[in-house]
């Protein structure tokens, strides 16, 4: 078999099975209110953002196709590991050992190469000391607090989560830019006013 | 008000705007067959696409990071527009001047130079005439293609598609990678083989 035909197969399977993202459900919904979102359209949002918005980056030289790349592929380890609910304290602390058992099946489909580079690019965006994985991560908060905003804090208050908590588990937002962790802290504010968020 | 808040504002009005292609569904089934795909997810797929198989473009010097920009917005003009069927000929009649009148609503959310590289991405996507445009129309071509073949010919079957339209409407892929263009025409000898895709 030629070396081309080899790798164009493995990645074509390796896109095949990332198609299950489409089916892993998050805890939030759409802005119609008429269903939860899934992670590929999550990540899709997500990705724009990064390109809409990456001129608020405390930092001004982040690399953002980098930026972009990384988004693209942070939640595919969910397709094995499933969706963890940001304020699942039990969730959360099985969360690293599930997300990498997934991360070491499904990359390895690609060629090395490839695989080597997606397992590091996800590594970086969990580790969140790069300016890069930092802006990604501010992204990746803002999006479902934007989302329960414009759904009247519905998953807030299906899960019972406060405005404090709210704070303390995306205040890191600001490392990523202080610019998107001012307008977050005021839709919190917005949403404790309106009664979407309980103080 | 100061000009970041203002550009922030747009920013995310638009942001939240093109939350609806999330409600836009396409002809094509995700692969556990389950439901149709929606553009949002499509879009995703279709820029990761292009992070993992731009080695395969007929030009080395591809700028893979305007391929994905192009590939997050290229189907936002959905939004009012809706999905036209590849292989619906009326539809595709009134494609143009209903995306265009839809592109000029959506992208003059944003600030005004943000609003203006989108539609000059969006145009350049639609003219097939870059190396960039050309392979993202390739992956843009080659994935409904792949769903088709993974979920038994579903959408061909149900709208009476034949194995020559699909080679007809996609030849062009080949202007973007002779290596996908050979790829797909595999899959199609492949879904008439198993009587997914009638001759």
């Amino acid at each position: 078999m030629p070396i081309g035909k080899e790798r164009l197969d493995k990645q074509m399977e390796f896109i095949r099975e990332v198609d299950g993202l489409k089916g892993i459900s998050r805890r939030s919904f759409i802005l119609d209110g008429s269903r939860n979102e899934n992670d590929a359209e999550h990540s899709w949002h997500l990705a724009l953002m990064a390109f809409l918005l990456s001129e608020h980056s405390n930092d001004p030289d982040i690399d953002l196709p980098k930026v972009i790349r990384m988004l693209l592929i942070h939640d595919i380890v969910e397709i094995d590991a499933g969706d963890t609910f940001a304020y699942d304290e039990e969730g959360n602390k099985t969360k690293v050992e599930r997300e990498r058992e997934c991360a070491n099946r499904i990359f390895n489909i690609l060629p090395q190469d490839q695989a080597r580079e997606l397992l590091s690019l996800w590594e970086e965006f969990e580790a969140r000391e790069t300016k890069e994985a930092r802006f990604a991560a501010s992204l990746d908060r803002l999006q479902p607090i934007m989302l329960n905003h414009g759904t009247g804090g519905r998953t807030w208050r299906e899960h019972g989560v406060l405005a404090d908590q709210v704070r303390a588990r995306n205040e890191h937002i600001r490392e990523g830019s202080e610019t998107i962790w001012k307008h977050t802290c005021g839709i919190i504010e917005d949403s404790v006013r309106k009664g979407y968020l309980e103080e």
